[in-house]
C-alpha cells in the first residue's frame, strides 16, 4: 500500500424525506443562494420543498447552470453572490451544479481574477463561502468530495480543480429525488460512477486489499443495480444503492493509498469539449479502448477484475489469461451498452477526421503523459481514439 | 437501506514514517499531554520519535493507561491536564489509550462530576480539548470514531460513550509500529476488528448493498492477512492492510443505513469485567455461540456470509441451507482459533458456576433487550453463555 493522507468531513444525511432536515444544517439567519440547473427542480417540486425547509433563512436563487458547467455562467452567479451579500451557497442538483457551486464558493472569497482558481487548479484558494448540497442525481460523487470540473467556453477548455476548502458542509441525499430523472441521466450516472472506480482500481497492484475490495464492491453493486434502475424505474431502494455507490466511488476513500489512472477522463474531456458529448458517453467510449491499449501494463489488475467483478476465474490449467482479460473488457463494454450508453464514436456520428484535433487539444492542455505511470503519450492517445471509432 | 446520517472528519495520515509529520498536525505553541499505556512506546523508541516531531510544542506525559482503561486512571490524568494547563491531548497507543483519552478530552472541559460523561454515555459533552492519536495497534478502530469504553473499577462496570466532539483531529497510522507487538495483541486485534464488522453485518437484510460488500471486503481481508501477521511477523504490508481494515471496521461507514447488533459485545463486556479476559478473547468466545443461538433470526444474512465470505455457496439442489450456516459458524470459530484466540470458556478456566453472576450483571447494567431486534433477553443471554462453556 502507498502512504496516504485522507480526510472527508462532509456530513451525509441520507434517505427518503431527508430534505425536511435541511433547515437544521444551514445556520439560521443565513443569506442563502440556491443554485440549480435547467429548472427541473421547479417542476418536480424539489425547489419548493427546499425553500420550505429553509424558513429561518433568507433565500435567493440562481438557475440555469448547464451540464458541463461553464466559467462564464458561474461568473454571472458571482454577481448575484456579491449583489445580495450571500453567505451560504446551497447547490441543488447533480454534479454540474455542485461543481459549479464549489467554484462559486471559492470565487466569492477570492481577491483578483477568478480565473486564477482554474489556472492554479484550486491551489490559490485561501477561503470559501460555506456550501451545502442537495443531491438530485447519483453520478459524479461531487457531493462528498472537494473537486470539480469547469468549462471555459471562450477556450473550450475543461479544467479540474480542488481545494480542501471546497468540501460541502453537508450533503442531503434523497434517493427518491432521482426517480423523476430522464433515462439518459440515470444511465450516464451509472457509467460515470463505474468509470470513477475503474480509474482508481485498474492500475497496478500495490497490495491495497481494502481499497481493492471496496472498489470491487462498488462495481458489483453498479452492475447489479444499474440495469434495475432502467427496468424497475420506480424502485427507490435501487436508487438508494446507486446513490450511495456513486458517492463512495469518488469520495477519496478507494483511491487513498493506491495508484490512480484518469487517462480515460482526460481523453473524454476533449470529446465533450469538441463535440458536446455527455461526460459519461465519452467515458463509455474511451474506457474499453483504453483498457485494450494498456492491457499489458494493467495485466495483473485486469485479471483480478475479470475474476472478482465478472466471475471470469482461472480455468484450472492456468492457460489463456489473455482470453480472460479480453472477456472482462468485453463485459465492461456490454455493460455500458446495456445501460444504453453507446461505446463507439460512430454511434455519435464522429469519424476519423476528428482525431487530429482531439490529440492536438490534449497536447495544448498539457495532457501528454497520462495514466498511472505517465505512459500515455499523445501517440498512444491517438491509437486509443482510433480504436474508439468502430 | 435505512435512512442515516454519517460524518467522519478525522484526518488520516497513513504509512511507514508518518510520525515525522506529526508536528504539522498539532498547533504550534500547544501544551501537549502525551498519553500512553504500559510503557512499550519507551522501549521501542516511539515516544522519542513522537517527541522529536513535536519540537514546536511543550510536551507533558501521562503513562500507565491500562488495557480496559479505567475511570480512576483517567481521573489521575485529568489532574495533570489541569495542573499543567494542557490544551492538546495526544494519545499514543491502541484502543485503550485512545478511548481513555477521548474521555479525558471531554472531562477536561466538563463542569461538575466527570462521572456524568459515563452516566449520560457522552450526551452531556458540550466541549472537549482537541485530541490527536498515534496508532500503535490495529484493532479497535477508535482512531477514526468518536466513541470509547471505560471501566469504572469501583463498580466493575464497562460503559460505552460517544460524542461528536470526541473525534480525533487526526490519526497518524504507521503500520511499522505494530511490528513489535506481542502475538497476543496482534491476534486480539484481528479478532476484535472481525467481530466489529460482524456486529454491523450479520443482522437482517435491508438491501444495503454497498455496506454489505464493504463489510465482506473487510472480513475477507482479515481472513487473508490475519494469519500472515502470525506466520510472516516482519511483513509491514500485511500490517498495513490489517491497520486499515481495523479502522474501516469501526469508523461508522459500514454501519450507516443498516441494522446493528452488538449483543456479543455486551455479553463480552461482562466477561472482561468479572474475569479480566481480554476484550477480543470475550468476543471470540461469545460470537460463535451467539450466531448459533440466533441462526433463525439471522438466517438470510448468515447464508450470504457463508457464500461471500467463506465460499460456501448453494449446492445447486437448493437443499441444506442449515448445513451451510453451520459450516460458516464453524469456519468463524476455526478462524479465531487459528488466530490463537481460544473460543470456549473452559480454555480460560471459567465454568458454569460463573454464569449466574454474568447474567445478573447484564441485568444490573440494563442489558436486557439486546441485538438488532432487541430480542436477546437475559434468558437467551444465559443460553449463549452456557453454549460458550465447552
Amino acid at each position: 500500500m502507498l502512504n496516504f493522507s485522507y480526510r472527508n468531513p462532509v456530513k451525509v444525511v441520507f434517505g427518503t424525506g431527508s430534505i425536511a432536515g435541511l433547515g437544521k444544517e444551514v445556520p439560521a439567519g443565513s443569506r442563502v443562494l440556491i443554485t440549480y440547473g435547467g429548472g427541473s427542480i421547479r417542476t418536480t417540486g424539489t425547489l419548493d420543498e427546499v425553500k420550505a425547509a429553509l424558513s429561518g433563512q433568507t433565500v435567493f436563487e440562481f438557475g440555469g447552470i448547464e451540464p458541463n458547467p461553464s466559467f462564464e455562467t458561474m461568473m454571472r452567479a458571482l454577481d448575484v453572490v456579491r449583489a445580495e451579500n450571500i453567505d451560504f451557497i446551497l447547490a441543488v442538483g447533480g454534479g454540474s451544479v455542485m461543481d459549479g457551486s464549489k467554484f462559486l464558493a471559492a470565487a466569492a472569497c477570492h481577491d483578483g481574477d477568478a480565473m486564477d482558481i482554474l489556472r492554479t487548479r484550486g491551489r490559490c484558494v485561501k477561503q470559501a463561502l460555506p456550501l451545502g448540497v442537495v443531491v438530485t442525481l447519483a453520478a459524479t460523487g461531487s457531493e462528498t468530495n472537494n473537486g470539480g470540473v469547469l468549462t471555459h467556453l471562450a477556450t473550450h477548455a475543461k479544467t479540474a480543480f480542488s481545494s480542501p476548502l471546497m468540501f460541502p458542509r453537508f450533503a442531503i441525499m434523497d434517493p427518491a429525488k432521482t426517480l423523476t430523472l430522464p433515462v439518459r441521466q440515470v444511465s450516464n450516472g451509472v457509467v460515470d460512477a463505474f468509470v470513477h472506480v475503474v480509474e482508481q482500481y485498474l492500475t497496478y497492484p500495490v497490495n491495497g486489499k481494502i481499497q481493492d475490495r471496496f472498489a470491487e464492491g462498488i462495481l458489483l453493486t453498479l452492475i447489479e443495480e444499474g440495469p434495475k434502475a432502467l427496468s424497475q424505474p420506480d424502485d427507490v431502494d435501487v436508487r438508494a444503492n446507486l446513490m450511495w455507490a456513486a458517492s463512495q466511488a469518488l469520495n477519496g476513500l478507494i483511491g487513498a493509498g493506491v495508484p490512480q489512472d484518469w487517462a480515460t477522463h482526460m481523453l473524454g474531456h476533449e470529446l465533450t469539449a469538441a463535440h458536446g458529448l455527455d461526460h459519461a458517453q465519452t467515458l463509455a467510449i474511451v474506457l474499453p479502448a483504453m483498457l485494450e491499449e494498456r492491457r499489458e501494463a494493467k495485466r495483473d489488475k485486469l485479471l483480478q477484475y475479470a475474476e472478482r467483478v465478472w466471475g471470469i476465474g482461472p480455468t484450472g490449467d492456468g492457460a489463456d489469461d489473455d482470453s480472460r482479460i479480453s472477456a472482462a473488457i468485453m463485459k465492461t463494454r456490454d455493460f455500458f451498452e446495456r445501460m444504453q450508453v453507446p461505446t463507439r464514436l460512430s454511434a455519435y456520428g464522429i469519424g476519423a477526421e476528428a482525431i487530429d484535433h482531439l490529440v492536438s487539444q490534449l497536447e495544448a492542455h498539457g495532457m501528454v503523459k497520462l495514466g498511472e505511470r505517465q505512459a500515455v503519450t499523445p501517440d498512444i492517445s491517438r491509437r486509443v481514439y482510433e480504436a474508439c471509432l468502430q
